[in-house]
C-alpha cells in the first residue's frame, strides 16, 4: 500500500469539501438565503461561523495530508483506488459533520409530549425513554430545560399518565421533583385548567442540539444521497440556519457526482458493469483504457451538472427561490431527498413542480452513460433491457397503487391518486425519498410494495441506490437457469442479457453473493436493532417495532430516507437512541459502496499485503471489483 | 418416465394411507378416545363414518392405480423417485383431507365478534372482512346463523360502532335487516341492557364446517409436520370427534417417518447430505449402494418408532390419557405441533411434561443417523459440527430470552423464564410449534428472534423444517469464503465442515441458490398475500398486517405452525381466505421437500424427457438431487 499516495489524496478530498462549503456561506446573506415567499431574515452569523470554522479545519486536515504525501510520484493503481474509495467516504463523512457540529444546529427532535399526531412519541426528556429521566443526567436537565422553555409548561396528572401509558409516571416525576423543582412545571395540580397556549401542536425539544453522531448521522446521509434526517424543524433559520441547509443539500451534489464517477472509473469494471455495458458504449470497457475512461469520466461529471443546472432552472422558473431551487435540486438529481421544509417537496402543494421532480428523480435513476448516448440516438435506450424493466416496474407498480389507493379511499380523486402514486413509486424506487403523500397513511398493501420498491433501486450508473434493477433482471435469470441446469446439467447455456450472452462465468455467483451478503446484513442488523433499542422508542406503537425496524434498515442500507411507521415520511430518525443512530450510518455507507469498499478497510490483509498488483487480477463476487482482466497493476489515473 | 410404476407406487401409498386411518377408528369409542380427566363420551358416529368413507375411497383409488400399474417389471430408478415423492405428497394431502370433509368438522372459525382478547378479530359474519355482509351470500347466512345459535344476539348500537371501528356498521346491519329479519337479533336498541350470557367470552362460529381448502390445509399441516390450524375449538368433540384429531395426528407421524426415510433414501444425496456425512456414519454414502441405504433406512425408521414408542410410555406415565399421550408423541416426534387442546401442551401446565417434550423435540430436531450412531458412542455427537451449532444456538437464544424476559417483566420468575424460554425456542427452531406460553407477548426483541429462529430449523436428516443448521453454518462459510477470496484469488481454499475439506466443488454455489430461491419465494409470496388478504382481516389490528403476513409465511415455508400477531401461538389461521390459505398449503409442501421435488412437477421437461438416465447425472443446486454421482441410471429399490 502507497500510504503516501493515499495521504495525498485523501488531503486533495479535504480540500475539495472545504471548498465546496465556500459556496454555503453565501447563502448566510439575508439577501440570498430565503425560502420562496419568506421575508428576509437577519445575517445568519452561527452559521456562518460555523462554516467558517469547518472550512478551517478542512483546509489544516488537507494541508496536512498533502504535506505527509509530499514526494510521491503518483501513481495511482486500482489498490490505492480502492483504499481512497472507502477512506474518502469516511473522512468526508467526519469533515461533512462540522458545520452542524460548529454551528450547534438544533435538531429540534421528533421528541413530543403531547399532539394531534396520531403517532404521538412519548419521550418527555432526554432521548428517548423514560430510564433516561430515572438517571437525571445531564442531557436530560438540558432537555427538559429546553422542553420548559418551550412552554411545555404543566400537565394534569390524569392526562400524563393516559398519554404515557404509564400509571408510575407522576411518582416518578415527583421523585425527580425533589431533586429538582423545574421539573414541578410539568405537572399541574388536578382540577387547575392553566394549558399552555400551544398544548395543539407538537411540543418539541426546539433547543436541543445535535450531537456528534447525530452530525455525523446527516453527514452521511447527505454523502450517502439517502436524505434520512434526525432534525425534525427545517423551517426555523434560528434552529437550522440556511446557510447550513444550503450545505446539507451540496452533500447531495458532492455524494452524486463522486458516485457517478466512481461508477466510470472503478464500479463500473465490475461483473455488473460488464454485463451492461454494450460495443456501442463509450463507458468501461473490458480494457479499461485510461484515455477513455477519464474521457467517459468528464463526460457523466458533466451532463450530472447540466442536468443540476438545467433542473435548478425549470424550479426558479415554476416560482420557487433561488435558495429552494438549488437545495431541492440537489436533492433530485443525487436521488438524495433532503428538502428545506418539513412536508418536504410537498410543501409546495404544485402539481407542475412535482411532475418535473418526478421525470428529472426518474432520469436520475437511470443509467448515466446510457443517458449520454440518447442524447444523440434516443431510441436507444428501449434496446436496453435495465431501462425497460426500470420502467415496467414503474409503471406497474404505480398502476397497483392507484388502483389499491382508489379502492381503500387512500385518494380523493383519480387525479390525486395518479400525482401522488407516481410521484411516490419513482421517489422510493430511485431511492430520493421526496415526500408530497405520507404513504405511510396508505392501505398496507400499498406500504409493503412501497418496502418492496425500496430493494430495487435505479440502474447501475445512476445516482439511484438499492440493490439495481440490473442485479434484480440478473437474480432471477440464475435462479431460473440454475433450475434448468438441473434438469438439463450437459446443456451449459451462458446467461444472456439483451439478446447477448455475458461473457464472465462468475457472474452467476457473484450475484447470488452479493444478495447473501445483502441479507445477512440485513438480518443482523434487525437483529441488533430490535436488541439495543428500547421498546419505549415507540411510545404506544409498539406493535410496529418489529415492521419500523426493517423499514428503517431497508431505508438507511438502500440510501431511501424514509420508512414506514416511526421513519416514515413525515417523520425521522432524531428519536432513535445513538447507538442505533450509528448502526445507520454504517448501513448507509455500505449501502452506497456497494458493500465491498467499506468491507475491505476491515480486513487486515488489505492494509499488510505487499504485492499491490494482486488487486488487479482478484475476481470478486462484488460488482466493484469484479475480475479486471489484466495481470499487470493497472494505472487507473497519473497524477501531475 | 415409467408412468405404470409411477401408478403403482402412489397406488401402494394411497393403500398405506387408507391402512393407517384404521388406526383411527377405534378412538371414536368412548372407552378409548378420551383426553386427560375427561368424562367418557358417547360413540363418536360422525367421525367414525368419516374416516370408514374415507378408507373406502383411499382403498378404491389405491387399487385403482395398482391396477393401472400392473404388467410393470418394478425397476424404481432415480427418476420415479423424484415423481414419486412430490406426487405422493399431492395425493398424501388430498386424502388425508377427506376425514374431515366427510365428517363434517367444524373449524370453529377464530372469527370474534367481542371478546377479552387484547387482539380482538372484528368480522362479524362470513369470512373475514365486512364486504361479505354486503354481499349476503350463502355462506355469509350461514356464518350469521350460527352466530346466532351460538347466543351472539343484541349488541348496543355504539358498541358495535366502537368495536367494529366503522361508523355505517349500523345502517349496513338494518339494510340487511331489511331483507332477512335474523339479523335484527345483532342490534339491540339503545338502553336495552340485555348483553347475552356469554358476552365475557369470545362468540365463535360453532358450526361452520371446514371447506375444502380448510381440510387440504389441515392435511397439509399435518403431513409436512407443520402444525399450522384452521380448527380454533379442538376441545368440543361436537365440533371436533377425538377420532379425526387422531388421525391429525397420525399424519404427524407417517410425515415424519417419511421425511426421516426420503431423507436417507433420496435427500442425504444431495450436497447437504454428503457435506454432513461423515465415513463411520452408516448413513447415505457417496456411492449409495442399495442394500446400506436399505439398511440405514430400516435402521432410521425403527429408530423414529422406537422413540415414538418411549416418549408416548413416558407421557402416559406422567398423568396424560392413552390419546392425550400418543397425539403428543406423534406432534413431538415429528416436529408437528398439533395438539388435542386449545392451549396446546401448556394445557397440562405441568414443568415434567414440559421438560420432557423439550428433550424430545430437542431429540428430533437432531440428525437421525447421528442419533444411531450416539446409542453406542455417545461422545461422538460432540464431533458432528451441525449439532454444536445447534445446541449452541438454542441455548444463547435462551439466555437472550430470559434476560430480555426478565427485563421487559414478560415472566413471573426466573424459575418461569426458563421453563418458557427454552421450551420455545426449542419448540420454534425445531420447528415443532407447541406453545406453553404466548410469546407473541413478549417483548418485541423475543417476538423477533422468535421469527428469526424460524429460518433456522433443525438438523438435516431430523423431521424439523426450517432452512436446517447445515445450511446456515454453510452459507456463513461461503460467504466468508467469497470475501477472502476477493482478496487472495490465487488461493483456492476448499470449504471445511468439522476439520475436513467438502469435496462437492458446486456446494457453495448451491446453498447460494438455495437461499435465494427462498428469499425469492419469500418475497413473492409476501407481495402475493398483502396483495389478496383485505386488511379488514386484521380488524383493528391493521398495523401489524405487514409483519403478520410476514411470520405467516415464515412459519408454513419453515414448517413451524404459529408465527406472530394473527397467526399468534393463540391464534390460528381459520380467518384467513380461501386463496391464501390454498398459498399456505402450497408453501408447506415446498417448504418439507425442500423446494425441488415440488417445483420439479410444474416443469414440462420432466415429464417429457425420455432419457430417464438423465436424472443420475444431474447436479442440481439443491439439497435433495445433487450430483449424484454414477452415470448409469441406478436402481433405487427393486419391488417384488
Amino acid at each position: 500500500m502507497n500510504y503516501r499516495l493515499l495521504a495525498r489524496l485523501l488531503g486533495l478530498i479535504s480540500l475539495l469539501i472545504g471548498g465546496t462549503m465556500i459556496f454555503s456561506m453565501p447563502w448566510a446573506l439575508p439577501s440570498l438565503g430565503y425560502r420562496t415567499g419568506e421575508t428576509v431574515e437577519a445575517f445568519e452569523s452561527a452559521g456562518f461561523m460555523g462554516l467558517l470554522g469547518s472550512i478551517a479545519i478542512c483546509t489544516t486536515v488537507g494541508g496536512g495530508l498533502i504535506w505527509l504525501g509530499k514526494g510521491d510520484k503518483g501513481q495511482f493503481y486500482r489498490k490505492e483506488a480502492m483504499a481512497v474509495v472507502g477512506l474518502s467516504w469516511v473522512l468526508a463523512t467526519v469533515l461533512g459533520a462540522l458545520p452542524f457540529y460548529l454551528t450547534g444546529v438544533g435538531r429540534g427532535p421528533s421528541v413530543r409530549l403531547f399532539g394531534q399526531d396520531t403517532k404521538p412519541h412519548i419521550a418527555l426528556a432526554g432521548y428517548q425513554n423514560w430510564r433516561a429521566i430515572d438517571h437525571l443526567s445531564a442531557e436530560t436537565y438540558v432537555a427538559v430545560e429546553s422542553l420548559l422553555d418551550a412552554g411545555a409548561t404543566g400537565l394534569p396528572e390524569d392526562e400524563l399518565i393516559a398519554a404515557t401509558n404509564d400509571p408510575n409516571v407522576v411518582t416518578r416525576l415527583k421523585r425527580l421533583c425533589d431533586a429538582d423543582e423545574t421539573w414541578n412545571h410539568l405537572i399541574i395540580e388536578p382540577g387547575t385548567e392553566e394549558l399552555p397556549a400551544d398544548r395543539a401542536n407538537n411540543f418539541r425539544l426546539q433547543y436541543l442540539n445535535m450531537t456528534l453522531v447525530d452530525c455525523l448521522f446527516e453527514s452521511q446521509s447527505g454523502f450517502s444521497t439517502t436524505g434520512a434526517t434526525v432534525i425534525s424543524d427545517l423551517e426555523d433559520p434560528e434552529i437550522v440556519p440556511h446557510c447550513i441547509l444550503f450545505w446539507r443539500s451540496s452533500m447531495h451534489f458532492l455524494g452524486g457526482l463522486g458516485i457517478v464517477v466512481l461508477f466510470v472509473v472503478i464500479l463500473g469494471h465490475g461483473s455488473i458493469g460488464k454485463a451492461m455495458m454494450r460495443a456501442e458504449m463509450p463507458g468501461p470497457t473490458k480494457e479499461g483504457s485510461t484515455a477513455r475512461m477519464q474521457h467517459t469520466a468528464w463526460m457523466v461529471a458533466g451532463m450530472y451538472i447540466a442536468m443540476n443546472v438545467i433542473l435548478a432552472i425549470i424550479l426558479w422558473i415554476l416560482g420557487m427561490s433561488a435558495f429552494d431551487a438549488l437545495c431541492h435540486t440537489f436533492g433530485t438529481m443525487a436521488t438524495g431527498g433532503f428538502s428545506t421544509y418539513n412536508a418536504s417537496l410537498g410543501h409546495f402543494d404544485s402539481p407542475a413542480i412535482e411532475y418535473v421532480v418526478t421525470l428529472f428523480m426518474f432520469l436520475a435513476g437511470c443509467n448515466f452513460v446510457l443517458l449520454f448516448l440518447s442524447l444523440t440516438k434516443p431510441w436507444k435506450v428501449f434496446s436496453d433491457v435495465e431501462w425497460r424493466v426500470y420502467l415496467f416496474v414503474i409503471v406497474a407498480s404505480t398502476v397497483f397503487l392507484v388502483s389499491y389507493g382508489l379502492w381503500f379511499g387512500d385518494f380523493d380523486s383519480r387525479t390525486d391518486a395518479i400525482r401522488y402514486s407516481l410521484f411516490q413509486v419513482v421517489s422510493i424506487m430511485t431511492t430520493t425519498g421526496f415526500g408530497t403523500h405520507d404513504f405511510d397513511m396508505w392501505n398496507h398493501f400499498g406500504r409493503g410494495l412501497m418496502l418492496l420498491l425500496m430493494f430495487v433501486g435505479g440502474c447501475a450508473g445512476s445516482t439511484g441506490g438499492g440493490l439495481k434493477v440490473i442485479r434484480m433482471i440478473l437474480f432471477g435469470k440464475v435462479l431460473r437457469h440454475e433450475i434448468e441446469h438441473a434438469f438439463h446439467p450437459n446443456v451449459v447455456r451462458p446467461l444472456r442479457l439483451g439478446g447477448k450472452p455475458v461473457d464472465d462465468p462468475e457472474l452467476g455467483k457473484n450475484i447470488l453473493v452479493y444478495f447473501g451478503l445483502i441479507a445477512a446484513i440485513f438480518v443482523a442488523s434487525w437483529l441488533f436493532l430490535i436488541m439495543v433499542e428500547p421498546d419505549t422508542t415507540w411510545g404506544h406503537n409498539t406493535e410496529s417495532k418489529l415492521i419500523d425496524t426493517g423499514s428503517a434498515i431497508a431505508a438507511t442500507l438502500n440510501n431511501i430516507g424514509p420508512g414506514l411507521g416511526t421513519v416514515g415520511a413525515t417523520q425521522n430518525y432524531g428519536h432513535f437512541s445513538e447507538i442505533s443512530k450509528f448502526l445507520f450510518v454504517w448501513l448507509m455507507m455500505l449501502g452506497r459502496l456497494e458493500l465491498f469498499s467499506v468491507l475491505v478497510l476491515f480486513y487486515p490483509g488489505f492494509w499488510h499485503r505487499a504485492v499491490s498488483g494482486a488487486w488487479s487480477t482478484c475476481h470478486s463476487p462484488f460488482g466493484p471489483f469484479g475480475r479486471v482482466g489484466v495481470s499487470a497493476p493497472e494505472r487507473v489515473y497519473e497524477l501531475r
